[in-house]
């Protein structure tokens, strides 16, 4: 997606080398980095330089080949999935990338895995991207039926940052956003600021600013009362994880505006590659560790004062602080899961049926 | 209540000047103010040197009272009125307060106002004590009634501040939590951070830390979570105007616990001085006009750097912002209303037998 009018992805590979936007600097510096070793690579992960469930599987994968490169061994490669994998508990995405690629390197003879971990990492990245495009088509049509209903301006509430910036390009959330409004549907997004890390104010805001889509940053707390006064038409979301039954893990918040749209009867949407489905979790209500964060992320902020980006505590010296990264919506609350291979009920049923379609499109690929 | 050991108040009057704490300062300075003419009582609530329904009502009084001293004509009596009215739209104690002193200042002698005007802010200030440390002794009660079925520690979730700070002493809601505390219930309270203005974790925080109750701040986005996961007994939060049917009109963000509290069955209380109750006031939801607040709370954070509080923006530069202060929570959500009259269900029945009881005390005043 556009940054100043230009095209951009989140990471992408230049002379050999794998380059991200460091998204914690974001949206004050556009600063792009290498990631040239695992611990880059690990880092980049756990300090959120990328971040939403696509792009840290797709990062994992580049993590892992990088690795592969310089020691294509098995102990390498289990060490490497360990690393990896221990950087975010909650995003199914890295457990699914790393699996898919440690699975196909065992398989490849040693001095062939170099050359294979790397085809791999572009697949999944590529693959990504078609996922993503793919949910914008088909989440497009959703704010299209409400668009041919209304006749005005769409009013969007999304939370967090499930942009271009969570995966390589087009986003989740977003892509639905990015594709209608490519199809002429006026549209305005409500963006929640998203504590803590501000992640819908500076990361979503930015993006929409750069694809020139109005948009207003309030408060988590506002959802609820901008849906009792009619001005949500739809909320759209996206997930770190999902469960068969269709309950959805995302960004802690996520949970409270479902509750709001379903109680002012609005449609919630969430958009998600298949890739975070995860076939062994039955139902995500209580069966989810949720990822406690540094207490840091809520006292602290970042603000850019000459030329630099410098940090501050906000809260009092000593602060007793809990930070819980995700919530769990319970399915009854959804309206519709969007995946890259179509709309689905957010029930076993649906999301089964869904992932069957994906069985086709490959056979017939075969 | 407590401030470093030593017993505080809100507001105070000494050798004849209006004293307050400055809670823009707080956490990071305890500094004390005078209020001498209009200008800086209208500052006072305009920019939330004091907040909270309670002080803003108590304040116009006393900043009444400080103008009629000065000229006690029905013409300034007009212009004062309506220049503390204006200053907050929402809080009803406002009006509340201003409307008695209006009344009994236009029945009273043109030279006998003066001292009839600081009578009355006086009588409405310990009014407001005597009635926050009633809800309190109610409201301890709800606790108690919690703490003998579960026998351990009893987790509170409450939002924004309703503590001593938006009263003259004990508060609306922390007052049941102060009272429950002396009582030896072992409590642990949940405080929403409360954005925009964080004022849960300056100063609720800050206020529960001084009276040495345990606390731990989470974003405003986690109390769904905790409630999933049964980490929450009750919440407890304030209003700043209640309709006759139950409708709360309160800090933006308590719809969407009182959802989830719903959801999650655990009992909502909102605790009120019956100052707040608004009887032309039929319902709350789509009648109350909601203060749509300065969008420079929401990008621009304080901290505090070498002894000084420094403001700065968290935003990028031009970014689009919407700060509505309140939203109303329907009294579906509601479990019960605690005012100083006693517990009532949130309801137009459950109002007026609680107001009744009011006019039964003033009568066995008489």
């Amino acid at each position: 997606m556009l940054v100043n009018g230009k095209r951009h992805k989140t990471l992408w590979v230049e002379k050999q080398t794998v380059k991200i936007i460091d998204q914690t600097k974001l949206p004050f510096q556009f600063k792009i980095i290498d990631l040239k070793n695992l611990d880059d690579f690990c880092d980049a992960i756990f300090n959120m330089r990328v971040r939403g469930a696509p792009l840290i599987g797709v990062t994992a994968s580049f993590g892992m080949a990088v690795s592969i490169n310089k020691d294509s061994s098995n102990e390498n490669l289990d060490r490497t999935y360990e690393k990896l994998i221990s950087t975010r508990p909650t995003a199914v995405n890295l457990k699914w990338a790393l699996d898919i690629m440690k699975k196909k390197i065992l398989k490849t003879d040693l001095h062939l895995r170099s050359k294979e971990a790397i085809r791999l990492a572009k697949k999944i990245s590529s693959q990504d991207e078609n996922s993503c495009e793919m949910i914008g088509k088909f989440g497009s049509q959703l704010i299209k039926k409400i668009y041919r209903k209304k006749k005005s301006i769409i009013n969007i509430l999304t939370h967090c940052n499930a942009g271009w910036l969570a995966a390589i390009d087009w986003g989740t959330a977003l892509s639905p956003i990015y594709k209608a409004k490519r199809d002429g549907i006026p549209i305005h997004v409500w963006v929640d600021e998203t504590r803590p890390r501000n992640q819908g104010a500076s990361l979503t805001a930015w993006e929409l600013k750069n694809e020139d889509i109005p948009y207003t940053i309030v408060t988590d707390n506002a959802g609820g009362h901008l849906m009792h006064e009619k001005r949500v038409d739809l909320c759209l979301v996206g997930s770190d994880r999902t469960a068969i039954n269709g309950d959805v893990c995302n960004k802690i918040g996520t949970y409270l505006k479902a509750l709001a749209a379903h109680d002012n009867k609005i449609p919630f949407f969430v958009a998600l590659p298949s890739s975070t489905i995860d076939r062994n979790l039955k139902k995500g209500l209580g069966k989810i560790k949720i990822e406690e964060r540094s207490s840091k992320e809520l006292s602290h902020v970042n603000f850019y004062d000459k030329k630099k980006i410098i940090e501050k505590s906000i809260y009092f010296k000593g602060a007793n602080i809990a930070n819980p990264a995700f919530d769990v919506t319970p399915s009854k609350y959804i309206t519709k899961l969007i995946t890259e291979f179509g709309i689905c009920e957010p029930n076993k049923k649906g999301i089964l049926k869904n992932i069957n379609k994906k069985n086709v499109q490959k056979k017939s690929h075969n």
